[in-house]
């Protein structure tokens, strides 16, 4: 441990100190404890080049304990890591600059309150909700280890790189961390390395009082490899650790630390160091404690940067050439691979990937969705090779299985498996299949809508992270019959809905499933929930309907009165399509003028221009009735005053299909009565 | 083991199979293995009167594996457990009849495809959703220890129940049960059994596919007592284990099971066990191989129901009657403790408890309903000594620590505290909250609102099941400021409101935060979810505005236009109240008439006779301007088409909250012009 080493990590702390003093708001305890180790990977073992931060084989790191970030800001700031721009281009300008640092948590600051993916370079993955981290690292580590054994050949190592997730208390107790722990560690992930940052210390007060696990051995039982650096600000027992962990071929390594919350401040190893600024005379106190100029803010000594630039920057910048070097010969003896990783890392596909997808032919007795959106995820996977996942144990329900030769299973000595078995853990399987996102792969994981609740704050945060992960949610609705109320969602499309940025499909037959197959392929930075059937669906002859390429607007006109002005609108989703459909036949054969209007995507249909929207559904025509198994909130912004919604307003019940469709009023029937009556009142 | 025995076990195979048969659907895999533990469990151990399947101090069954549920119906009518009527009431007819296992799975039937509570007595929480169960057992047996630490007396043992939960291997993986049993770990629940159905087999394949951690070394870590059942079918290997635990003074008990999926069946030890019925002839097959008649449908042999008369029903009997004639004597020397007890069963409250309710002199400045509610919170849990909580390592933010003197903590040798830690862990907090209902006391738990979406899933289910569960969360929008939009709920708010039977509030002032507790705690089969802001909000002054009571009628006139005929109407919740207080404001000096209605609880509102919802929002005035700080999903319905709303379109950001709220338009201006440019229209 040299003086440049002391004099970085106290640096570290003062910068920490004091962004969150100035901002009157953040959370110093960890930053203050957890410097040394921080500042030991990223100088002496991160493989990470600050010129070009998002190098595909740079190794990972991910502070799961986000409410930590001025530690991130603070160590972006010193190594010089450069911006980046939304099309993957490297900036001249940092990505944190020190009057960045000065304006923590103001608006427009690149240094947030917790670290954003996309907003701020060198930020891997969003974190803040506790666990989110750690489970979006296993993702990552999988994602390397698949593009090592896809793109690796005997003389080109492209990818080796490693993944570090520094967590704390709330991390480990959080469900999800425990999922996907035990996930990783079944996997046998030796590139992945969490770092238990255990202070002892929770917001109520000393883990104590609730937290008497002995982690090290639950950690055990998962198959991890455990080391221990008893000391947070020992360097050279940090990089033993991290030896340790280099060395580590079968298992993933859990470095548990004794850290000082706090550390060096009056409020050391007291609850009070966790979230709020030490106080002006506190900062002074640590940091004559520290042996720093008490009264200097924002200070940063000289020799500081260079002694970074010597450290990570220098050798970052000699594996990342290295790295291009190898690839250009790569590309010579490779071309389509070499191909595929810069089309991966563009996010984009392969030349003519549509080509495959399939169309089918009308039928009325049709097929579920979730049996025609498997069909089509076949297609989708063998044209774009880097599309692959998983499910929640649910596959032969979920029809998400890559059946096609060479598909395979994702397993320890089985890396270019592209089947997951993300096992009943829901809330994990999201997260990891973000983390893949996150390593620019185009992941789906699968799982019944209503478990869409156990995952929901991972689809958050591929919402706020604009990633094109790909949720896929089957049994969507009392159409799941017989397993009752407990596995029939309700509510969970509202929710859904209510998320900004996250497209939701409800496609109402095979066709309109390859229409959404053929958006949601496509995103590029927007995620998506598929929300199929476990019932059969007819598939609409077309020939005398409106085309499913419609999906990509959102909602279209399917069937429209002859005269093309209807006197009352039928507005349906997925299954309640072909219901709205008979509706509209029972009322045509009566003499009523209706329309039916296919609405799979509300996200893109409020999208649309006003005119579009207008001609789907003209302001004239206030005679509406929705329909969807499901609650109604938010239904009237369609219908309108005027209008009628048949939805769910309870939970479901347990009962063959039939006999829950009559008992909740989704027929014809009810359908065509309710426009009649809408239409005799118009 | 007698050929009584082996006859009653396998009486319960036939039942579940033929039940299942008949159905064409279900699961009876687990009910093949787990026969003779649930049996030996039920005839030889439960502490169960099926007479009086609501006995207070019986033992709890929860079946967390709750696709089994044809076990737990083919024991209910085995051991004649009675039905019981909403109030309470015991009734002569069974709960389950055997055509009611004949019906299972169709519509009205007793037996649904998942254990529904409230539906079939002795269905001691909903299952289904894997993993809820095992978490809600540890509410019941924290619920247990905190019943005999306040009543139990020197001579009297009022409660002593254990709680026996059986969970699959789904259960296992999912993160609400590590959660759980980290916290039951912790807490030394020596009354808590989990008998973990270990066949490794789940939906996708064998577990080795995912789920290759040691389960017992992990729960040794967790700080349980192991114990392991290497054959299910050994009646006395099974015996040995529950002696075991009712031995255990001082830890949780884990049984491990080795069991085989589909025992006895064709399809015995694989996948194809779980979900699906054997068919006739694989029915008739494993019959045989049971020796039971094959041909014979819902067979249940002579003596059977003697039998189980003889074990659980006169040993339930005698404990019940034993334990009635001592609450005679009980209630003779503790009168009020009698009485408590008495109210609990029943979902009474203390008489008279309303007089402790504060109510807030006008300010200004206000305090943040986060405060409010926390004293609030103090009043109610002294007047109902049965309201306990805690929160998810939140309190000292969400304000929710009972403070006043014997409120104490729970924990390990301090069992009649009222103050929980549940850690870092919403989702089982919320299901442990669940349990603890279940047990009839007035529990809570509080998070960030933003954490809802990690507790959905048992949130879900306090819904479902129809408890009083209060789910309290604070920092309810973009005004949680710095921490950004990790922190910033927006889509929370419709998530919860779309689900059937929660009621959701979101008061304005502390006034309105009174009332709420007012209808809160008065709530027997609703759960509610208070959704409350961190920032101050002023507190109004009543004398010329509406009274705050008007929360009963989930929303009121708050102010109005001296005409009482507003041109616009003004709608909003929670904090935005004020927002629009200050716009009825500035429109009344430029003459335009306003109504501001505040709408803290939209399902009590939608329940009100169209005459008050008339009275609060007159059809004639069409321009409606709706704001609040969260998706605008659901508000189309009280603003109406000709109506405008200011809500959320994107995720929030990281700042401090004045600057938040000018970036996203939250000011009165923007809503006095958005009610300006309605009326000039209009």
């Amino acid at each position: 441990m040299t003086d440049l080493d002391t004099l970085s990590v106290n640096t570290i702390r003062g910068l920490c100190m004091d962004a969150i003093q100035k901002a009157q708001s953040g959370h110093p305890g960890t930053p203050m404890g957890m410097a040394p180790v921080a500042y030991t990977l990223w100088q002496r073992f991160l493989r990470f080049d600050p010129a070009d931060p998002i190098w595909p084989n740079r190794d990972r790191f991910v502070l799961s304990e986000g409410h930590a970030s001025a530690l991130l800001w603070s160590l972006l700031h010193l190594t010089g890591v450069r911006a980046v721009d939304p099309d993957y281009e490297v900036l001249g300008r940092p990505s944190v600059a020190l009057d960045d640092l000065k304006s923590f948590r103001q608006l427009n600051s690149r240094c947030p309150g917790h670290p954003e993916y996309r907003w701020t370079s060198g930020v891997e993955t969003t974190t803040g909700p506790l666990g989110q981290g750690v489970a979006t690292s296993v993702g990552m580590a999988i994602a390397g280890q698949w593009l090592a054994a896809r793109y690796n050949r005997d003389d080109f190592t492209l990818f080796d790189f490693d993944v570090y997730a520094l967590a704390g208390d709330g991390c480990m107790m959080e469900g999800i961390s425990s999922e996907a722990a035990s996930l990783a560690g079944h996997l046998q992930l030796s590139n992945l390395c969490w770092i238990y940052d255990s202070n002892r210390i929770s917001i109520e007060g000393y883990t104590d009082i609730t937290f008497t696990e002995d982690v090290a051995a639950r950690f055990l039982a998962y198959g991890w490899n455990v080391t221990v650096v008893a000391d947070a600000n020992d360097l050279d027992q940090i990089s033993r650790a991290f030896h340790t962990f280099r060395a580590e071929t079968e298992r993933p390594t859990l470095v548990l630390v004794h850290s000082h919350i706090g550390y060096g401040s009056p409020v050391e190893d007291s609850p009070k160091a966790h979230g709020a600024p030490f106080g002006i005379e506190g900062v002074k106190a640590t940091k004559r404690f520290l042996g720093m100029p008490p009264d200097a803010e924002f200070y940063i000594p000289d020799g500081i940067y260079d002694w970074f630039a010597r450290g990570i920057g220098a050798r970052g910048a000699e594996l990342r050439s290295g790295w291009e070097k190898q690839f250009v010969d790569y590309r010579g003896l490779h071309p389509d691979c070499a191909d595929e990783l810069e089309r991966i890392q563009r996010r984009e596909l392969p030349e003519g990937w549509e080509q495959a997808l399939p169309t089918f032919p009308p039928d009325p007795k049709g097929l579920a969705s979730r049996d025609s959106s498997g069909q089509v995820l076949q297609a989708v996977a063998k044209a774009v090779p880097w599309v692959l996942g998983g499910s929640a144990d649910l596959a032969p329900s979920t029809k998400t299985r890559l059946a096609f030769d060479g598909a395979g299973d994702f397993q320890p000595g089985e890396r270019s498996g592209r089947n997951l078995h993300f096992g009943v853990r829901e809330h994990a399987a999201a997260a990891v299949v973000n983390g893949m996102a996150l390593t620019k792969l185009r992941p789906y994981w699968s799982g019944f809508l209503i478990f869409s609740d156990y995952a929901k704050g991972a689809i958050r945060l591929s919402a706020l992270m604009e990633i094109p992960t790909v949720h896929i949610f089957t049994h969507d609705s009392i159409g799941v019959g017989e397993d009752g109320p407990t596995h029939q969602p309700v509510e969970q499309l509202a929710g859904l809905r209510a998320t900004p940025g996250l497209l939701v499909f409800r496609p109402a037959d095979a066709n309109e499933v390859v229409e959404t197959w053929r958006v949601v392929t496509a995103l590029r930075r927007e995620p998506a929930a598929l929300v199929l059937s476990r019932q059969a669906l007819p598939t609409f002859d077309r020939s005398r309907l409106g085309a499913a390429s419609g999906v990509a607007r959102g909602a279209y006109v399917l069937a429209d009165a002859p005269s093309g002005e209807p006197q009352v609108i039928l507005l349906a989703t997925g299954s309640e399509v072909s219901l709205a459909m008979a509706a509209h036949e029972e009322l045509t054969s009566e003499g009523i003028a209706s329309r039916v209007v296919s609405m799979p995507c509300w996200e893109l249909f409020d999208r649309q221009p006003r005119e579009y929207r207008d001609q789907v559904l003209p302001p004239a025509v206030t005679a509406r009735v929705a329909v969807e198994e499901a609650s109604t909130l938010g239904w009237d912004r369609y219908v309108g005053d005027g209008g009628a919604i048949v939805g769910m307003h309870t939970f479901g019940a347990s009962a063959p299909l039939k006999q829950l469709l009559n008992k909740f009023g989704f027929t014809p029937e009810r359908l065509a009565q309710a426009a009649r009556e809408l239409v005799s009142q118009g």
